[in-house]
């Protein structure tokens, strides 16, 4: 039984608790909040809610901690830092600075004898897996990722910050013909506006001018103004019916030319629907905290990505098990 | 640089040689063939072709040897002898043999020291990676796979075989209704007959029946009887300028539920469209055979699945690029 231990009780903490509860061979063991742990109520009985202040008590009683924090200023600090005391998990997802947090964490981690993995979920994560996959197979091809359709935090969030806007929701939307084209192994150069449109679901303030707020989000700099931008205004009532889930998904493709000249066309396509994206986020990371404990236990440590883990360490079942029935 | 012998000249062999010279840092060193070595005229510049009886004598100076025989009679046999010189990769697709076929290939190389890889390809292969990382991160769910639009060899044969055919070819073709009622997540139970339909475009001997050709084919057990089968007459001018390639590809797809109570669905798909079977399965397999090469290199020895193997082990890129990247 491997147990599990939860930083951060949010959107991603509830689907890492409730991951674990499709998982047999998995225990959640504590949950660790910032807030006062009397008021967190989390869903598995019997489970502890702690401070986190209190985490070095939990030292020798987990054996993998999913820290859910957030990847601007949370997991940067945390993730170095629990990685001292646990074999851990996050999902840092800022691209860019990926080296940078690899570099730190492993540091902690190959000192204290633990083993961590950075960076996993599905964007970064199982899309990069697809990347990777699909760059070796195919050296000479082309990549293309689209995301959605789905919600986008960071643009929902920018829609709110508009003057004269209550509240709001936006959908990231891969453009259906820039797909075919890419599918179709003709290698399109597509600009941002032809890969995606935005469409908005804003509930104005009372008495907040529609027009002005329409154009304010439209012509938004890095956020929308690159893209073809829809907004549709609905009273709060509608938002809430309507617009509650968290859904997202995408696409990987990569095209590519075989044959002595290059005379054949391939495409290879992993694609995500998906209802909840924290819960199928946290749903890849309880799988992969599965393979930390065992590689814990052959005496690993220091830092991981996806791409250093091998497949089968992330299923329950024996490698006979998964020959006979997956291969 | 990795050194890669090939044994068996086909459709195989040939696709393995256009792959390696797809990589700068594999070289091809020789080709081992059953036939007179003087009648096999190879594409790459320089390349040795030998006698497969002599395969021995280039014990030290290949790094990886993959080998390109059928999975009926050839490497069952083939695989677990040349793991006892060689580093070896094979693409056995036998599914219900792999138990077998991985013990007695394990047995040889562990003896001797060796990394063997077998049921590299693409089903089993990549399509098996994909069922086994769907698995993983949802446990409640359905898998499916879809093969085609594309040529089955089998099937193919089969046609050949009837009285009254000259030649034939044979496609396997997904029912695009039953991939989007899996793609829906209403997780549908479906027949043979509703997964695909076979298309036959068949060549007459002079004389031949066709209505009974039709029926014999149509009616074939195992074959043909279960699916709702097409049959084309056409002339053997039309069969070699329109049915020459060797297309396949396919559909694994896994649908599941996450949330404390179900509550959300999540598709998964991979799928692959290829122009050309042999060479993709190709271009795989010299994937593998880099990274066959470093875990020997590691000191690893025995039989390994793609289950077994960290995707960085694929790249020619070191941990630092493909983490700058493709994460």
């Amino acid at each position: 039984m491997t147990g599990i231990g939860i930083i951060g009780y949010g959107n991603l903490g509830r689907g890492v608790e409730c991951a674990i509860k499709q998982n047999p061979d998995m225990e959640l063991v504590a949950v660790f909040t910032r807030r006062d742990p009397q008021t967190v109520k989390v869903l598995t009985p019997g489970v502890t809610v702690a401070s986190v202040a209190d985490v070095a008590e939990w030292k020798d009683k987990i054996d993998v901690m999913i820290i859910c924090g957030g990847s601007a200023t949370d997991l940067p600090k945390q993730t170095p830092e629990y990685a001292k005391l646990f074999n851990v998990v996050d999902s840092f997802d800022t691209h860019a600075k990926i080296p940078e947090h690899f570099a730190n964490v492993d540091a902690a981690a190959k000192a204290a004898g633990k083993v961590a993995l950075i960076s996993c979920g599905w964007d970064p994560g199982m899309f990069s897996l697809n990347r990777l996959y699909a760059n070796c197979i195919l050296p000479e091809g082309k990549d293309y990722t689209f995301w959605g359709k789905g919600v986008s935090q960071g643009h929902s969030d920018a829609i709110r910050r508009v003057p004269g806007v209550k509240n709001g929701k936006q959908y990231t939307i891969p453009v259906e013909a820039a797909l075919e084209a890419v599918r179709s192994g003709s290698n399109p150069e597509l600009t941002t506006r032809e890969k995606h449109t935005r469409e908005c679901f804003v509930v104005l303030e009372e008495g907040a001018d529609a027009a002005a707020v329409e154009q304010a989000i439209k012509t938004m700099p890095n956020y929308f103004a690159d893209y073809d931008t829809t907004v549709h205004f609905i009273s709060e009532e509608e938002l809430e019916r309507d617009h509650a889930g968290i859904p997202h998904g995408g696409f990987v493709i990569r095209t590519g030319k075989t044959g002595w000249n290059g005379e054949n066309k391939h495409v290879i396509e992993y694609s995500l629907k998906l209802d909840s994206n924290p819960e199928f986020t946290s749903s890849v990371i309880v799988a992969y905290a599965r393979a930390i404990a065992r590689l814990s236990a052959e005496g690993v440590s220091g830092c991981k990505t996806v791409f250093d883990i091998a497949p089968a360490y992330l299923s329950p079942l024996s490698g006979d098990e998964i020959r006979a029935h997956l291969l």
